[in-house]
């Protein structure tokens, strides 16, 4: 069994969800961790994953998801998860005007006891002019992917895993599972 | 001479300014440091004071400031760097509606070579609904102090010296160092 660690409850399902069709285990830790402040996800991500690795004694994973909208210079970025909590989807959307591509960006830190691996997924999209949708969180009520006309809380966590960037991310690191074998 | 750590010009040259009026000598080491992501500014401040502790031989002094808009749930606090830089007041401004009370908060983190101190100051105000004046940095020309019609932006180093967050911070460490001595 390899452990998540995450304090966000939304993101286990969906990674569980995706990690159950393919046979593989997975224990949720469920507990914060030290962020640092840096330009990207990856940065972020990768000292967040040395940091723990110091004090925990499994293979272990973690992920992060950033939304980088086009028209704020990449805004909210690293910074997505604080930025949802303090103004919500109501105020991102009144910071939009006609230009409204993003990209959704996960990057995924994984821990196999000795050495780090990272896997990313990126999903287009745009920013719609109204929230849609009750399932998912954070940003997926405004957050339409390129080619569909649903938001991605219009969509079942099965109907988001098939296209979305944190799956695509999962789906890299579940290949390499097998490719190199669970811890 | 005490190291006064912090890659922004425009903070040094507040501080140096205030120090000079008080015959005490300081340092610029221009440089970035790493910083957490947490929710309080002292939190943040006192954790990067650590870290540069662990390398840096001589006594030295950081500074943290945040803006915190009360109808955005103190938004853009410990990320008011970061905020500025990819949204810049024009949509600083776009968020607010009639609510427009905010705080600026700076903590002063200092280590005498053995033990940390830290000194805040506050400044109350409200956010303005255009900019205005081209001194300061960052907030200042959309950031006016109770009980003043100008914005900081639009007074002098000397004059936003005699009343801002940043200084008042500086007054306490000031008198710190009076009482305690110099390192």
């Amino acid at each position: 069994m390899i452990e998540f660690i995450s304090s966000n409850r939304h993101k286990f399902v969906e990674i569980k969800t995706r990690m159950d069709e393919c046979n593989l285990g997975i224990t949720w830790v469920r507990m914060k961790y030290e962020e640092i402040q840096a330009d990207t996800t990856e940065e972020i991500s990768l000292d967040s994953a040395k940091k723990l690795s110091s004090f925990r004694g499994k293979p272990f994973f973690l992920e992060d998801t950033g939304l980088y909208i086009t028209s704020l210079n990449g805004f909210p970025g690293p910074y997505s998860s604080y930025v949802s909590k303090k103004l919500g989807n109501q105020l991102v959307l009144k910071l939009l005007d006609d230009e409204r591509s993003a990209v959704f960006l996960t990057v995924l830190t994984y821990w196999d006891g000795r050495s780090f691996f990272q896997f990313s997924g990126k999903l287009e999209g745009e920013i719609s002019l109204v929230e849609r949708g009750k399932n998912g969180f954070g940003y997926d009520p405004i957050f339409i992917p390129k080619g569909k006309d649903l938001t991605l809380a219009e969509m079942t966590v099965e109907e988001k895993n098939e296209i979305s960037h944190r799956s695509r991310a999962l789906n890299k690191f579940i290949e390499f599972l097998r490719t190199n074998g669970m811890p």
